[in-house]
């Protein structure tokens, strides 16, 4: 907001009954973890970590990922970068191609106080990069992004992609660091056979851009890919050197939904985020309404899931309402807060200026999700 | 955000083509029009109207309202009523049940130096409001929600709301002010003959409700409901006597979608709000990816239209990501800057700190969306 923070919803101490609503949990138990189990899956395994901050906007987790030897952060936006370099992160990709003149500008004057790197995909994005970091005597790292199967960004594998490294070669202020292959669409995938096929894949494409970078004598110092649904795969192989998995701290309903090899749903990590909302209305004894809707969770990859209440079930959100369904004769009263797991964790956090972290029912901290809106 | 606003996208004088992206947009013309549009198609009406500022959540847009006649601004949750009194609005009803001690508080505080009402639809909750009241001496204007078809908060029409009615007006520090009958799902019903069949049932069961508050010797001052989507419905009927669009200031791709008596698109009122946003690569003819996803934008209601470029379809949405499919050899350089008509304006607004109005091109004004984020 312009000029009025929003206080946050609890204060440490509080117990989450006395939580103001909506508001935004993170479990610290399961959040730990999360962060354990990312840990103990890569040990030994020579593969950096670069968690995605687009999904946390949050310099404490940042820097709780640092203090366990990721080599710094992905952002995808470079105002996201700033809010992140403003709470002392220091080495930031922005893993994202950045247009027009007023980014680029403050780009370079980031890349003079942190170490940042940034995507290219054209030839004219890179030479504006070169305007930008010129006029300010600015040096950037960018990498070539390739479209390996999202079918979003990214210049062709192989030797158009080849052409752009050598183009960032070419420029005096930039350095060209290596190739960015993340495959987003393979993240949800539901069974372990298709994100293995898609993968697979990606490498193949990647190996092609690599045979067709050293035949014009470059190389690829960094490999770079891999969300929370893929990343031991890209971290399995011989040629991403670098990860960035992002939803892992958090997870959500929708990845929730991806299977293990046995056909059940994949519990390697566990939701450590919700949503707490409280009921508002009990209109009828088969419907509660909570004050949780479009608002408080983005519902762009379906409706939340209720926490805690077998049975209950998010069937419809307006704008600042849920209407949870339940059944007959299921007691929750006026004034009950419940947990929801949202469909979606990035734009969800998006929505909300705090992360109220509890363990044990006990708020232990309130964070500041510093880059929230941070879209420029 | 907590610690760090983020600066506005543009300033006054600038292009179109200057403001950084994404921004939202309020093309002034396309504004007053709607304006204007409301005005006109309520003269001569004994209608008061009270427009819903949670589309808006702008405090410069709720003063244009009240000079042109609004009676008060409706807003959705306690928050955001603090944030549009903190500007100055003085007359504003939360047209929403609000529970919970925190919030209470809050609310009888609010009271204290605004006009505010508030609905209920439990005894429960008009106890609470009454012990929140009391505490610090406010009087508080309370409206009994009644649900009329749309499914979500309220409570029963007729003997059961009557009942609500009496138990506020035995609260020393409430007064029964009327009956709040809002019927959302018959906003995007898409025909006319649709529309109308929903609000004469809606309209039914305010009637039967007011029957039974006068057997109680009770009256409703105000009869309050609508939206842009039925507004001259409520407003040509005799129970009604308060009216509350809110959408109607900006429209989007979901209103555009209801229906006129010939079954062409309404076109009533005009796309005022718009998500400008930039091409930032081109991996293909037919596609072209823009800087405005999933948190720039909401698509609870469905993709954002392109405007100004027919033929273009918005098709995907990630997080900072959107895909347009383009026709074969249709130019749209990189960097090029365009304009989205959001899916659904109301959760579109509350993603965004600022409203960048423009006018034939230039940057006119540059408005806080004062109460982006305030959902408690």
């Amino acid at each position: 907001m312009a000029d009025r923070a929003l206080p946050p919803p609890g204060v440490p101490g509080m117990t989450i009954a006395d939580v103001d609503t909506p508001a935004l949990l993170l479990d610290l138990d399961a959040f730990e973890h999360n962060l354990d189990t990312l840990d103990r899956s890569l040990a030994g395994r020579s593969i950096r970590v670069r968690p995605h901050a687009k999904s946390h906007k949050c310099p404490d987790i940042a820097r709780i990922q640092l203090q366990r030897g990721a080599v710094g952060v992905c952002c995808q936006k470079v105002s996201e970068a700033e809010a992140l370099a403003d709470a002392g992160i220091g080495d930031i990709m922005i893993s994202n191609e950045v247009i027009g003149a007023t980014k680029l500008a403050r780009l370079a004057a980031l890349a003079m106080c942190a170490r940042v790197s940034v995507l290219a995909d054209a030839a004219e994005g890179i030479d504006a990069l070169q305007l930008a970091a010129r006029t300010v005597g600015a040096h950037i790292d960018v990498l070539v992004e390739i479209d390996v199967g999202a079918g979003r960004c990214g210049a062709q594998p192989g030797a158009a992609a080849a052409t752009l490294a050598q183009h960032i070669a070419d420029q005096p202020n930039l350095h060209f660091r290596g190739i960015h292959a993340y495959h987003g669409g393979a993240q949800h995938l539901r069974t372990p056979a298709e994100r293995e096929q898609a993968i697979a894949a990606a490498t193949a494409l990647v190996t092609t851009t690599l045979d067709a970078l050293a035949h014009i004598g470059l190389a690829a110092e960094i490999v770079t890919g891999a969300g929370t649904g893929t990343y031991l795969l890209e971290a399995s192989g011989s040629v991403y050197n670098e990860i960035q998995p992002g939803s892992y701290v958090f997870m959500d309903a929708d990845y929730g939904r991806n299977l293990d090899a046995g056909g059940a749903p994949l519990r390697t990590f566990r939701h450590s985020l919700f949503v707490l909302t409280t009921v508002m209305s009990r209109p009828t004894a088969s419907r509660a309404v909570v004050d949780a809707g479009l608002k408080a969770h983005s519902i762009d990859s379906g409706l939340p899931l209720v926490a805690d209440l077998p049975g209950a079930r998010y069937s419809r959100a307006s704008d600042e309402h849920g209407v949870i369904e339940l059944d007959a004769g299921q007691a929750l009263p006026l004034g009950t807060k419940i947990r929801l797991i949202p469909g979606h964790c990035d734009p969800t956090v998006n929505l909300h200026d705090w992360l109220v972290c509890v363990r044990k029912g006990i708020v232990e901290a309130v964070w500041p999700v510093a880059g929230r809106g941070a879209f420029y």
